[in-house]
């Protein structure tokens, strides 16, 4: 070959990686809507109805995707913070969704509001300085959100 | 021109492009947000008040877009799958709804805790296994989410 | 340097700058989720109860984040319109709120259904014609959702 006929092989290759690179990171953008779901749902009631419903709603999620297949964390904020009172009869079923890999995080702006300490709720809880910011933060890192 | 003028050049058109790709492949990934909007309505409450609400926001939600500039789906589950019952006296304003364009989803998971049949329900009603999963899914494909 | 140096050095360099772009694009894609957070919150609800959790939730988020650094902007719709009535005994707090930055939209189709002009609302009071809707084009330019 002439020896100006390298650069411009070099060239078409760059040319046409190039056309490959747009694709690719709009594709990288777009990854986190292709990933397994994460969900974070939202428990901001106090009724039995309410929090029982939220308890069948995470179990239809989960049998829905498959276990390990979608990340669910539920948030219990304001009066929803009674999901994980130590006393609360729908125990059973919290521990048997957490066995199962779902998140139950416990608002401590609530807890001080309601004069609760970490050893008054369900051994699951993990506790979040506020319900709300952490719902928001959630979403901003690309968490989808689900109220009840 | 010389010999060696061409590759330069091409590497200076290639250049141009590429300065070109990574504003396009950002608008790519955002393309979503300047579409008509796709807003995905959650039914989750039984009473009359919260239903005929949801139908007067839905209604308010095409008149302010205009018809055929906004996607508009219903997803009823739980207490507010009675919204797409036969008898429901609300269904004249979702037949009406239904001409317009809204689509209204059944949870099936609801529909078999309630023991409803298809046959049972508002002829416009669309089955969807999961309701949760359903309105999960259409927010992880960008559509917006709203619950009265 | 041979004269068909040149062009092969200027492909190198297109070469390094173009792996450069991909993730710089999807990084552009991705800079809402970096930037202070905003979020539109829903006020649906007519009840004292949760119209002061609101408030609060409000009050925490912005506690959390630092005055400044979130952006809040709570709808006020339906029966949440009363929030925004001149004589709701949360006035006080709500105009507390709005002096740290916090805005109040008053839904103007729940206006006209309720008989209310602007000067009958608390004077922080902001019309927008829909609240479904705003809530609607909000999500869709990037903001965070809260239904409290």
């Amino acid at each position: 070959m002439r020896k100006g006929t390298y650069p411009i092989l070099l060239g078409l290759w760059l040319s046409a990686l190039m056309l490959l690179a747009a694709p690719l990171a709009a594709q990288a953008a777009d990854a986190s809507a292709k990933a397994p779901p994460r969900v974070v749902v939202q428990m901001a009631d106090g009724t039995p109805d309410k929090q029982g419903l939220l308890l069948a709603n995470v179990n239809n999620l989960i049998n829905h995707y498959g276990q390990g297949k979608v990340t669910v964390e539920v948030v219990a904020l304001g009066p929803g913070l009674s999901l994980l009172y130590k006393d609360n009869p729908l125990s059973p079923r919290i521990r048997e969704l957490a066995s199962r890999g779902v998140h139950f995080k416990a608002c401590e702006n609530t807890m001080k509001a309601q004069g609760k300490k970490l050893s008054d709720l369900n051994p699951v809880s993990e506790p979040v300085p506020s319900g709300i910011a952490y719902i928001v933060d959630r979403q901003a890192a690309g968490w989808l959100y689900y109220r009840p």
